[in-house]
């Protein structure tokens, strides 16, 4: 099989344009297209691909919407009869469903699904380097190794780590680690509302992580959290049992009962959040925590970390809490344990005070 | 009305040993009870206060589990018939109503709730300023103020920040910020107990954000909730209600319908995450994001962090994002809008890669 030098990226947004910018820099063909002038436009003159390339593409990428990629995708085999063609949508199994509606070619089709991306969109936010040392899944229900082995080479040209799965798996995957979260996410901070905003002064840095990602885009997720209703709706509907069924146990424990049944929810919640990988894939590996405070006067901050970088210990979290309604700030740094003393024991000499 | 110079704390753990170490700082009398002589010992040796004091105690503060701080308070109502008696859990209606069932004297309490703690607890995990710029509510539905007085000097002494809401109040609005969010985060955590553990491998700061307080302990955590059930039921409830509609409504687009609901629903999730206070109990003052990548070698982010310092621009909040798999990580920098050219510059020139 021959190497991939020639690639027709269709949809220069942020994926497309970003995809677009690795492969330049490897030398790679890129023919791009998109439905506006605009984007097309600035996409090209970012250097992210050509308007036309002199050889037929090998590989086509469709970048585009979810709601928009299967007929695109059925499109692209129609008039490229010699190439394979991926695309980058964050659901797998409709994709493939509406294809074989449509009665594509699907056995030059294989699913891919990068993961990355940020809350800013549109070419204007792309980066040669945004797939860089993320997982991009590679959905191979199939025998087309010749698909595989195209996918495969992209996905080694943008820098990406690939992980293959079935398209079932995937969907299953990203239900539980993705859209299950922002959903919880939404309706939890939609719950914020109508609350009396002396109420939501409390919050603290609980409320506010649960809430970070309520702040995606509605028209984008919409899109995805319908594509992907029979792996999701199930996940959604035990969350909302379990939320019941405490609702009872806590309300029937002021009588005496139901205090096992939460206890239990709360140490299946320790167990189940054990399971996260951490840092490299592998499990937590149980940091200790050096937590710092910072007046919160200009150049404070900067003062801490500059110190932190001439202790020269590794640091391999780093958060920041701000007391409401205080000149304060608390900076919690996570170490190896056997750096915690050193890291601790250095900064109180330097003067700071530990919490 | 007589400054406030002598106190007993009932309960050396970290909150009470904390008070303690605090009080004394300032010179004031304090009277520590603990009904295991291990900690009580280890508070004294701390400096957190003494086994007995001079003078009669004109402040108590009942340091105890949720569950034994009832009957506690009423006690010290009776030993100490001139003393005004204070608590620290962090559920306040149903400690009011097991006094009144206790006939105790509640002309001389008033209830108190420090909202500070770590994920270690124990005198061993005690500091004098752990309660720092932190809010401490009071409750002051009565017409004690001499109780007030006391609170509130108590509370100047801690550096901490008072503020008054009634009973009924505080346990709506924690249930709301505080006992919520565990229970949802717990509930995720706990989904992900009986999963694929490949399928975890894909989770990314999301999800990981949404189960960081899933790490709470147990025991604790089934007392407070079981003692906020009339404020935090009704909340669950209308959870598992929005999550019921969502999944029918994102089941039906598969059909065409229930788009706009789904939408709607995220749309709530931006509008009420905006209603939680940032830094400085005001409104998130949209900054911007710096986001640098980081190889994962020793010394590289503390090179980083140095380097940042050496910038000179206020860093206002500061995340650590870890690809799975990859030797390589995001530090996202949030800046002023006003500061973000200057940083992303001057890192670039520094030879950091910006993503």
């Amino acid at each position: 099989m021959s190497e991939l030098n020639s690639v027709k990226i269709v949809g220069a947004g942020l994926i497309g344009t970003s995809i677009g910018l690795a492969l330049k820099r490897k030398d790679i063909e890129v023919w791009l297209e998109d439905n506006s002038e605009t984007n097309l436009r600035l996409a090209i003159e970012y250097g992210a691909g050509s308007g036309a390339i002199q050889n037929p593409p090998q590989l086509v990428i469709v970048c585009l919407p979810p709601d928009k990629t299967a007929a695109q995708v059925a499109e692209e085999l129609q008039n490229h009869p010699e190439a394979i063609v991926t695309d980058v949508a964050s659901v797998k199994t409709s994709i493939l469903t509406e294809l074989k509606t449509l009665a594509a070619d699907t056995s030059r089709y294989i699913g891919g699904h990068p993961m990355a991306g940020r809350e800013r969109g549109g070419a204007i936010a792309a980066q040669a380097d945004l797939f860089f040392a993320r997982p991009w899944i590679i959905c191979s229900d199939q025998e087309n190794t010749e698909a595989l082995y195209k996918l495969r080479a992209l996905i080694r040209l943008t820098g990406a780590t690939p992980v293959e799965m079935s398209y079932e798996q995937h969907d299953r995957a990203v239900a539980l680690t993705s859209h299950l979260p922002q959903l919880l996410s939404s309706i939890l901070a939609g719950e914020l509302l109508d609350q009396d905003s002396q109420d939501i002064s409390l919050s603290g840095q609980g409320l506010r992580d649960m809430t970070r990602i309520a702040n995606s885009d509605p028209e984008l997720w919409t899109q995805i959290l319908s594509k992907n209703a029979s792996s999701l709706a199930p996940l959604m509907r035990s969350i909302a049992d379990r939320m019941n069924e405490a609702a009872e146990q806590i309300e029937s424990l002021a009588n005496g009962g139901g205090l096992r049944g939460v206890y239990q929810l709360l140490t299946n919640g320790n167990d189940g959040a054990s399971r996260i990988p951490g840092k490299h894939g592998g499990k937590n590996r149980g940091y200790q925590t050096v937590v710092v405070m910072v007046d919160d006067q200009a150049g404070e901050l900067a003062r801490l970390l500059q110190e932190i970088g001439s202790v020269g210990v590794n640091i391999e979290d780093l958060r920041l809490e701000h007391s409401p309604g205080a000149q304060i700030g608390l900076a919690e740094l996570d170490v190896l344990p056997e750096s915690y003393e050193k890291l601790a024991s250095e900064l109180v000499e330097l003067g700071w005070r530990l919490a």
